[in-house]
């Protein structure tokens, strides 16, 4: 398997944990988002993934992308160690608080679309960094309740085990933080983001850890 | 089986398709999402979903939000008629698509979104609309590629079936319609829009066809 990746993106270091946590053997391609113009645009990556960004995963001469489905397929291709629970409710929970991640708060804080609020709608860096922290407290304000409800509110966002859901809170929370976001009223979250980011998985794939990090 | 739903809901829409595709009895609790200030905002809703948004579905006495963690739910639970292909490299394509549009497009113009590009940043219906068909457009390049990789172009977007990323793309199809998107660019999305309009479980659960549609 090959990993199209950057290092501080967060959606590639979902998948990035995912491959950790099971184990699976890959290499890893940089693709460089911001360089030349971002290397996501060129020809040859079009041809990757056309919707040009990353992560994509290249594995017996096909290539997937989005995150999610990149970790739903290594999950059915290499189910132990799992990232689902067994239940179908809790499969039903845990990816409703990987989608609130994923689906709520990721898209309106990614490259494109930060470029778009500054340049086409002409928003200075407050406005813009605002605008980020606006959509960080709003999902994990439903995300901090989510896992009150599910999990014990300490080691894991749902159950007693890693889920699917906190590969997508930790990088979250790194970007959290990047952006100033006040994490006071996310206690469990904290406590959660805490204790998963003490496990190799979670630890050896973060964005500095990356060979191309900067 | 409990659906909250709103008649213009994009994410609901994708839900009363699969319930209506798997046969699926089932009531539907509509939910004004603008009718004094939004009913999902209530004190009795923020217990269904803490996110406060639609759909929600409520089975067994548990609740699920997020309409792809929903979709999958119901798939597992009754899978037939499927809506995911059985293989893996097929799975994580459907997924891809439909993951496409529930990420990259569908969170840039949901309803607190606009609000906020209208409030704390200032634009205008012009520049709003424009960003609506912007994040659109540039989705649907990324998709209508896909969709004649590994589909016939003018069926279904995957293959020779009904799946999980047709439901999404109908919805979309419907919302671009509605924001003045010139759909010329996108042949394939719009025939194989055309024709799964034509089947009763994407006709029957359309927006206009629910009983609080205004």
């Amino acid at each position: 398997m090959k990993l199209f990746s950057y290092w501080r993106s967060s959606a590639a270091w979902r998948v990035r944990i995912a491959l950790s946590w099971k184990g699976i053997p890959h290499g890893t391609v940089p693709v460089h988002l911001i360089r030349a113009g971002g290397q996501q645009h060129s020809e040859s990556y079009h041809e990757v993934n056309p919707q040009q960004r990353v992560p994509a995963l290249e594995d017996e001469g096909r290539v997937y992308a989005q995150s999610l489905a990149i970790i739903e397929y290594l999950e059915e291709k290499h189910p132990e160690p799992p990232l689902l629970p067994v239940d179908f409710a809790g499969r039903a929970i845990v990816r409703q608080m990987a989608l609130l991640v994923a689906c709520e708060i990721h898209p309106l804080q990614n490259l494109a679309v930060l470029n778009y609020l500054r340049g086409p709608l002409a928003q200075g860096d407050g406005p813009v960094a605002e605008w980020v922290r606006h959509w960080i407290g709003q999902g994990f304000t439903a995300l901090e309740e989510l896992a009150r409800r599910h999990g014990d509110g300490t080691r894991y966002l749902h159950g007693g085990a890693v889920s699917m859901a906190d590969l997508c809170l930790v990088p979250m929370m790194y970007n959290a933080r990047r952006h100033h976001l006040d994490i006071r009223p996310f206690p469990a979250l904290a406590a959660i983001d805490a204790h998963l980011v003490t496990l190799p998985a979670f630890s050896t794939t973060r964005p500095e850890a990356q060979a191309d990090a900067e």
